[in-house]
C-alpha cells in the first residue's frame, strides 16, 4: 500500500509536473520530506506569492503544476495568485500541510490557526474547483484523482490539505473509476456541431477568436488547420494572445472594442458568425466594455459549455467539439478578401529611449524561441504591438491583472520549457512586488532577461486621469544597481541604441540581466493611451 | 449630509488614526482621491502582504490601524496579513474598493473578479471579526460603526468594502445608537471579581501572568499597580513580552513550558492561584504544550470571558474586570520570598559574532525608547533572552508566526509611535519576503536599524531536526549590498565589537541601516535549541 503523500506527489509526477514549487515550514516539514523521497524536484522560493505564480505559469506552460507550502501562513498568504491561476484557467494543484487530525481533537490553539481547524479549506473553496482535506486513508486516493480530473478538465486549481499525521499513512487504492467531473453527451456534441457547421457556412463574412483555452487545451495546431480550411480571417485577444501564430497571413490582430485597432474591431463587430474558441469575455479583453458583440450571430465554445445565438449546450467536451468540427468534410471554404496581416505600429526612436522605441527593440529582438512574461499594467497593455512569433511563448495575466507575475512567472515558465530563451518585462511597481525572486533564478542557474520599464510610477493609474496625484508616484530606483547586489547583473538605458546592444548581450549572459530602462512617466504604450482614456471614463460613470 | 468613504476616514480619524497604509489600484481610485481629501496620509508601500503587517503594526502600537486596498488582487494579497491580525488580537480595520453596484448589476466578467463579486466577501468572513459591504447609503454609516466599533472592543480586525460608485454617495447618520457588540452585566462583573479576590486572598503562592491583551487594552500601568498590591511574582509569554515591565523586582520572566525557564516554569505550575490576564494558550507561547497548567487553580480574564476553575462569565468587560479588580479595598498583600529578577543567560562573545554575543550587545545597546519589532524563527524565540525596559515597545507576531513582519512592521510601528529608535530582528529568509520594504522606509525618510541573522538557511526549520534536508537551505546573500542599492546603509558585522561600533553608528544614521550580521547555520538562541527539540519530538509523535 502506497504512503499518502508520496502517492500524492507520484501521481503528480505520472501527469508530467516535475517541478515543486513553494517554501517550507513546521507544518509542512514531513511533507517536504515525502516530496524529497519524490521523483519532483524542490524549488523553494523566497515568498509564497511568488510561489503561487511560479507554479501558475509553470501549470500555463506545462499542463499542470504544483505549489507546496505551510498551513496559515503559507497558504493564507498564496490566495491572491491562486485566485488568478482560478481567473485565468490555469490547472494549478495547490498542497497545504496542516495540523494533524489527532491535533486538531486535542488541541484548540495551534500556532498558525487563524478561527477554526477548516478556516484555511473554506478559504481555498472561494478560490479553487475542488477542495479537499485529505483526512481519511480510505478515500484520500479517490480525492487526490478527483482533484487532478477537476483541474485538469476545468483548467481550474484545486487544493488539496494533508494533516501532518496523514502523510505517511498507508493508503488504499480506489477499486472503481467514479463519474467524470463533467458529463458529456454524444447528442448534444453532434446537434452543436452541425449547427456551427450549417451557421458557418451560410455567413458571408464569418470571423475566428482564439483564445486562452485553445492554449490550455494545446489545440494550437488544430485551430491553425481549422483556419485554414475556412480561410476566414482570425483574431485574438489580449489574454489569448499568441494562441494563434501571430506572423499567419489569415491573422489579423488582436480584438479589444474601442480601445483596440480599428480595423480589427470593425471585421469582428460586422461579422455575420463568430466562433469564439475558447474565449471568456472581460472588460480588459473587451476594451472596458466598448465591444460591440451581437449574440445572436455568436458561436461560444469553451469548457464549460457551447453557446450559439442565445442558447446553451452544456454537456459537451471543449476538445472533442474544436477537434471534429476541424476534421468535418462539410466545412466550406471562404475567399475572404486578402487583408494586410498585423503590424505593429511602433517604430525606431533614434535618441532617448521611448516606449515605442522598446517596442521596436523588443519586436526585432524576440523570435521563435522567445518565452515572453509580461507583468500587468503597462507592461501588459503594450503588447498589443509586439508581434509574437509562431512559438513564441506569451504569458501574461490579463484578466485578472495582479501585479508582481513577471519575475516569479519567468522562473515557473522557464523550469517548465528550458529550451527557451525567457524574457520578462515588468514596470517598477511589478519589480517592487516580486523582484526579490531574482535570487531564486541564480540560485537555479537561470538567465531571464528583466526588462523594466522604469518611470518612477504607476503609469496605468496614471493614466486613468491622475497624472496629478502623488499616491501613484513611486520612488525612483536604481534596478540596476539592485540586480547586481541580487547577483546578477544590471544596466541602465537610456537610448533605443544601448536597449539593442543590452538584449544582445543578456541573451549570452548566464546569469540573468536586468535592463533598468528609464522612461519618462508620461510616456506610455499607444494601447495604454487608449484604454487610460475609457477607464477614465468608466470612472466617470 | 457627509459622503461615504470620507466619512469613514473622519471617524477613523476621530479614533486615533492618522496614516493609511496600502496601494491604489483602478478599483481604489475615488477610494484614494477620498484618502487624499481626508486628514489621514496615505502611505503607499510595495506589496500588500507588507501594506497588511504595518498596518497591523501600527494598530498594535497605537489602538486602531486602517490599510486601504484595491479589489481582488489588492485585498487578496492580504489574506495572511489580517488573517496574523485576527489570530493576535490587532484591531485592524481593511477597506477595500470594489466595483461599482451598477457595474455588478450589468457586467458579468469584470477584470480582478475570482468566482462571483461576493468571493471576497466571503475570504475576509473567514479572517475578520465583522465584514461589511458599504452598498446602501441609509445603512452605510451604522455598518461603519458597526465594524469599527467590533474591531476596538474584541482587538480583532474588520473588513468595509466600499464599492466604487458609493465611494461619493451621500449618507445618512444614524438616528439612534444600536445596541454594543458585546452584552455585559453588572452583576457578572461583580461575582466575578468576588470570587477572583477569594481566591487570591485565599491562596498560599499565587502568581499573575500578564498577556498581549493587557498591552491591546493598554492596561500595563493598571497590572503593574495589582502586581505592587498584590505583591506577587508576575511572569508573560512571548506574545505578551513587555506588557509587564521586564525590570521591575516582581517579574521572574518568561513562562514557556519546558522550553522556558525552569525557575518560572516551577512558581506557575505549582501555584495554587494563578491569574492570567489578557491571555491566549497556545502551542508555542506554551512549550509545544509542554505546559502542566491546572484548570481548577486557573483564572483567565479575556476581552471575551471571564473562566475561573471550569465556569464561565461570558458577559464581563475585561477592561472593567482588571480596573476594578485594581481598585478592590478587600486584596490582601502577600508577602513572597524575594524572587531572583529575570536575567538574560547570555554573555559578550569576544571572537566572531555568535547568537549569543548579539543578544548579549543588543541588551545592553536597548533603553527605554527602544521600539523592538521581532520577525518569526531564531528573531522570535532569541527574544526569551532579550530584557526589554519599561516603556520599550516590544512587537512580534508570536503565535501566528508569519515570517516578513518586521520590515513592515517596523515601519508601521516607527509612524504610529515616532519619538522611538526603532529595531527591527530578522532572519534572512524573513528579510526575503518583504525586504524591499525598505524603499518605503527610505521614501518616508525612517531610519530603522535592521538586524538581519544571516545564516543562509530557515535555522528553526533546521532545529527541528532537518539540519540535512538542502529545502531548509537558502542562497548566500550579501544583505548589506542590497540594502545599499535600497537606498541606506549596509554593514557586514562578523564580531561581537563591530555589531557593537555598527549599532552605536545606526543610531545615528539618517537613512534606515542593514548589519548583516554573519551566523554560522548551527548558531542558534538558548531557546530556539530547547523549541526545535519539543518540536521534532512533536513531530515524532
Amino acid at each position: 500500500m502506497p504512503k499518502l503523500a508520496l502517492h500524492l506527489f507520484e501521481t503528480l509526477y505520472a501527469h508530467g509536473v516535475r517541478h515543486a514549487f513553494g517554501i517550507p515550514g513546521d507544518f509542512a516539514l514531513s511533507l517536504y520530506d515525502a516530496l524529497e523521497e519524490s521523483p519532483l524536484e524542490i524549488v523553494v522560493m523566497t515568498h509564497e506569492p511568488s510561489a503561487g505564480f511560479a507554479a501558475d505559469a509553470y501549470s500555463r506552460v506545462r499542463g499542470l503544476g504544483v505549489a507546496v507550502v505551510t498551513y496559515g501562513v503559507g497558504a493564507l498568504n498564496m490566495v491572491n495568485s491562486v485566485a488568478q491561476a482560478y481567473a485565468e484557467k490555469s490547472p494549478l494543484v495547490v498542497v497545504s500541510g496542516a495540523p494533524g487530525i489527532r491535533e486538531r481533537r486535542e488541541r484548540d490553539l495551534l500556532h498558525h490557526k487563524v478561527k477554526t481547524f477548516e478556516t484555511q479549506w473554506r478559504v481555498y473553496q472561494e478560490v479553487t474547483a475542488y477542495a479537499t482535506i485529505l483526512d481519511n486513508p480510505l478515500t484520500a486516493d479517490a480525492e487526490i484523482h478527483r482533484a487532478i480530473e477537476t483541474a485538469l478538465t476545468f483548467k481550474r486549481p484545486v487544493y488539496i490539505e494533508v494533516p501532518r499525521d496523514m502523510v505517511d499513512a498507508n493508503i488504499d487504492e480506489l477499486p472503481y473509476e467514479r463519474p467524470p467531473v463533467k458529463k458529456v453527451s454524444r447528442g448534444a456534441l453532434l446537434e452543436a456541431l452541425s449547427e456551427t457547421i450549417q451557421a458557418l457556412n451560410k455567413a458571408q463574412c464569418p470571423v475566428l477568436l482564439v483564445d486562452v483555452e485553445v492554449h490550455r487545451f494545446n489545440l494550437q495546431e488544430t485551430v491553425v488547420e481549422l483556419a485554414e480550411k475556412l480561410q476566414i480571417p482570425v483574431c485574438s485577444t489580449m489574454l489569448g494572445k499568441s494562441a494563434f501564430p501571430e506572423h499567419h497571413p489569415l491573422y489579423i490582430g488582436i480584438y479589444n472594442g474601442e480601445a483596440g485597432d480599428p480595423t480589427v474591431r470593425e471585421l469582428v463587430e460586422g461579422s455575420d458568425c463568430l466562433l469564439m474558441l475558447g474565449a471568456f469575455l472581460t472588460d480588459i479583453n473587451l476594451g472596458m466594455f466598448t465591444a460591440h458583440l451581437n449574440a445572436e450571430k455568436t458561436i461560444l465554445a469553451t469548457s464549460e459549455k457551447i453557446a450559439i445565438g442565445y442558447h446553451e449546450y452544456p454537456n459537451v467536451d471543449f476538445r472533442e467539439f474544436v477537434e471534429e468540427l476541424t476534421r468535418s468534410q462539410e466545412l466550406k471554404p471562404h475567399h475572404t478578401e486578402p487583408i494586410p496581416t498585423m503590424r505593429p505600429r511602433v517604430e525606431p526612436s533614434p535618441g532617448p529611449i521611448t516606449m515605442k522605441g522598446l517596442l521596436y527593440e523588443l519586436n526585432a529582438f524576440i523570435n521563435d524561441d522567445t518565452l515572453l512574461v509580461n507583468d500587468v499594467g503597462d507592461a501588459l497593455f503594450a503588447c498589443d504591438d509586439i508581434q509574437t512569433h509562431e512559438g513564441t511563448s506569451f504569458l501574461c495575466p490579463a484578466y485578472y491583472a495582479s501585479m508582481g507575475f513577471a519575475i516569479p512567472g519567468v522562473i515557473g515558465a522557464s523550469l517548465a520549457d528550458p529550451f527557451r530563451r525567457a524574457i520578462a518585462l515588468v514596470g517598477d511597481g511589478g519589480f517592487l512586488m516580486t523582484g526579490m525572486e531574482l535570487v531564486t533564478a541564480k540560485k537555479l542557474g537561470l538567465n531571464p532577461i528583466i526588462i523594466v520599464l522604469n518611470n518612477s510610477c504607476y503609469a496605468s493609474l496614471r493614466a486613468m486621469g491622475h497624472e496629478n496625484a502623488s499616491f501613484v508616484n513611486l520612488p525612483t530606483l536604481n534596478f540596476s544597481e539592485i540586480a547586481r547586489a541580487l547577483g546578477g547583473k544590471g544596466v541602465v538605458v537610456e537610448t533605443g541604441l544601448q536597449l539593442r546592444k543590452a538584449l544582445h548581450q543578456a541573451r549570452d549572459s548566464d546569469v540573468f540581466t536586468v535592463l533598468d530602462v528609464r522612461l519618462s512617466p508620461s510616456d506610455i504604450s499607444p494601447a495604454l493611451k487608449r484604454l487610460g482614456e475609457l477607464f477614465a471614463r468608466t470612472l466617470k460613470g
